[in-house]
């Protein structure tokens, strides 16, 4: 535990109007600047025992900045494990603010943004991966998503990672072992082993590496894009996903120039949904600007749901999108069926699946949400559970690669045995960052830099 | 105190993306609900004393909803004087969602706006002096602001009315006391004496309305608006007082075509301050309906300043905003007067108080901003000090006017004196109204529907 020398303040409440907005204390100063600030009838805050709130007044230069509930915490029932306060007062800007500033002027320095949480990392209550879900958890625009955040927080990703790392450590020390002990030749029963063990951790780490895309969708959400040539009904889609008229629908081709972007939930699941311009060649220059931005969209969606006018014949741009794409990631939705067909819409539908509609009659609205429901489900995944961020795949994907060049090592000399130990302690170099056990300055400044400060 | 049969629960912190939420739940079921949801080591939350606080998780059907901070508070030392349960969870929308799904499934029902506040008072713990005291912190923009709310909430404005009301109560009482016992002839000394007592109140009603304006300042804020012909500088001129560039500058006349608007805090007043399109005739009907609303802010300021160019004559519409014009409301400010002075604004400085001024070169900003702070200051006033609100200043006007009334009335024939006992019956009426000994549902929908749920 380290020992943090300084008492950090900060406003814990979102900016705004609420009923009660809390200044929070951190820190061995914490109930002497209590002291200072707080006036109640009874003992002293330093004086009450952890667990208790007063009610009284904090006072400045004999003038009372607010009426207030007052928290006690002591080390190490607390969430930073330090001495903490935290003072609630009324909600609004000016008395938080009047609050805080007392409390800077009794002592304390106004904290960093996440730098309570990072307390909490060093003093060892949690981890890292628990830092962040406490991040994942306030950023939770879903209801899935903050169950993730909070399995993570949990710790159960933490348990997961630890026994990857033991097991992994166990095999490294029994190689380096082999390595000291055995002079020429090494013991081939004991490589064979330390193949078989680490072969294990490298399926563990590849099933780790499968809940990222569900992690992806929960932090970051889900990009729905909706694309197609102009005029097939896009707007008219968004609107009818999300049941009111968002975007402006017009039977003019080319309406929609810009992108329009709503956010919405689905399945638990935080969505982006895009609409963009209907995609055609144009001579028209602002036009062809959105179109270059739609094509970048379809590009990028995470579900692409691509639009066919079923009156109208498939041409270059709709064969060009739909033709070899990976079908898990488009859903082809063809508007207007109540239209007579089109003879390469008919032999389409033939040969692929594909979704039929009429959405100005509000016909196959309800297929086409459970096309994205089914494309949205992850499956086999178990729900809820705690998964991994783009931070703890980038780690997993190196140190699997260097726990599988061990492998290719491993029953060779004892020179190429010592490179294999090496990589070994690489991957758990790395692999020690995604809790914290092995972290350095830079590692706790880019993850705690993202909080907000108060957290 | 009037007993509420229902727990009521809402979000206590304002919405968006803080390190903690707060759900605040209060009314005989709390504790109870407390049981339900809240799972920690040790006694239940309803074994707890009031006045500590728990750490633990706020779990439904098995699923931890977050990881909680819950306070127990017991009736009568709480916000409302009921029992009341305050749980802090983590910041951000999700999580506080499901803390307060949680309550309300465990048998809450949703606070309406200020139903928290609105108890505190049937309860007797504040009057409605106190509770718009609440809401007013809340939406204090400025420290001044805040400290004259928090001065209010003390009670003092309370203390203030509550003398006034029993002194009326006292004459009223006295005046009908002599009606019922005097039958044909009413003593004149016990008139002549009443007479006294009602002139003393009157007149301390009169002082209180003097706190009506400084009260208005400071919640609704300072209108300052610059108004002049196009061109003068007016633009220069609020980016000068932001110390920012905010408004396009340019030197075409009519560039400011509708008006900008800032807030500022000078001298602890929270300020609006308006930069209007240039007062003058014009074809252009865009620019003519911002010169309509140029001219209704210059009506409705509170501060106008009235900017020339020194190098121009005056004209019509110059003499026309700054003829009879009451001084304490207009700021003349002459710029560009390194430039040569024309004959008007030479004969205008002799005559009348101006600053003179040359923005582009920043000479003359220290005057401006002196020139504010004197028209801001109200002089005279106490501060901090409550002060009035529209809604007080209304029932003191009303009240005052039927004392004024009876006054008249007084040392006439019985029935007029019956009829001035009934004026002061009704004044005391309606000043019961400002604190609350007199209220009724309306009144009470009226304040506290203006505050946020959760207060």
């Amino acid at each position: 535990m380290k020992e943090s020398s300084d008492t950090i303040a900060a406003m814990a409440t979102a900016p705004g109007e609420g009923a009660i907005a809390i200044v929070r204390v951190s820190g061995p100063g914490s109930l002497a600047i209590a002291d200072r600030v707080f006036r109640g009838s009874g003992p002293l805050p330093s004086r009450r025992a952890g667990g208790t709130f007063l009610h009284g007044h904090v006072v400045v230069n004999g003038q009372v900045a607010d009426e207030v509930i007052l928290l006690v915490y002591r080390a190490p029932a607390s969430y930073t494990r330090e001495d903490s306060v935290e003072i609630q007062g009324h909600g609004g800007a000016a008395a938080a603010r009047r609050i805080l500033g007392a409390v800077l002027d009794a002592g304390a320095r106004p904290a960093g943004p996440g730098e309570f949480t990072q307390r909490a990392f060093l003093n060892g209550r949690i981890d890292l991966l628990q830092a962040e879900a406490v991040l994942d958890l306030i950023r939770a625009r879903s209801d899935r998503a903050a169950e993730a955040a909070l399995e993570q927080l949990s710790g159960s990703l933490s348990r997961t990672f630890d026994t990857i790392y033991d097991r992994l450590m166990a095999v490294a020390a029994d190689i380096e072992t082999t390595l000291d002990f055995a002079e020429e030749e090494l013991p081939p029963e004991v490589l064979r082993d330390a193949g078989v063990r680490l072969k294990a951790v490298e399926s563990d780490l590849t099933m780790v590496l499968q809940t990222w895309g569900e992690g992806h969708k929960l932090r970051e959400g889900v990009l729905i894009v909706i694309g197609g040539r102009p005029n097939v009904g896009k707007s008219t889609l968004l609107n009818g996903l999300l049941g009111i008229e968002r975007a402006i629908v017009h039977g003019t081709p080319g309406t929609t120039r810009d992108f329009i972007e709503e956010q919405m939930v689905i399945d638990g699941y935080p969505v982006r949904i895009i609409d963009t311009a209907g995609l055609r060649e144009t001579e028209c220059e602002v036009e062809g600007e959105g179109i270059r931005r739609a094509r970048e969209y379809v590009r990028k969606a995470d579900i692409l749901i691509y639009m066919l006018d079923a009156s109208q014949e498939m041409n270059e741009e709709d064969w060009g999108w739909l033709r070899g794409k990976p079908g898990d990631k488009t859903l082809v939705v063809i508007n207007k069926s109540d239209l007579r067909n089109s003879d390469s819409i008919r032999s389409y539908m033939t040969t692929c699946p594909s979704i039929l509609c009429s959405l100005v009659i509000g016909k196959g609205l309800d297929e086409i949400r459970r096309g994205i429901s089914q494309k949205l489900d992850s499956g086999s995944f178990p729900y809820p559970n705690a998964v991994i961020s783009e931070r703890h795949r980038r780690i997993v994907v190196l140190s699997r690669k260097d726990i599988m060049e061990a492998l290719l090592l491993l029953d060779h000399t004892p020179s190429e045995v010592t490179l294999a130990a090496s990589h070994l302690r690489s991957a758990l170099e790395m692999l020690g960052e995604v809790t914290g056990r092995v972290y350095h300055e830079e590692l706790l400044q880019s993850i705690f830099s993202r909080f907000c400060i108060g957290k």
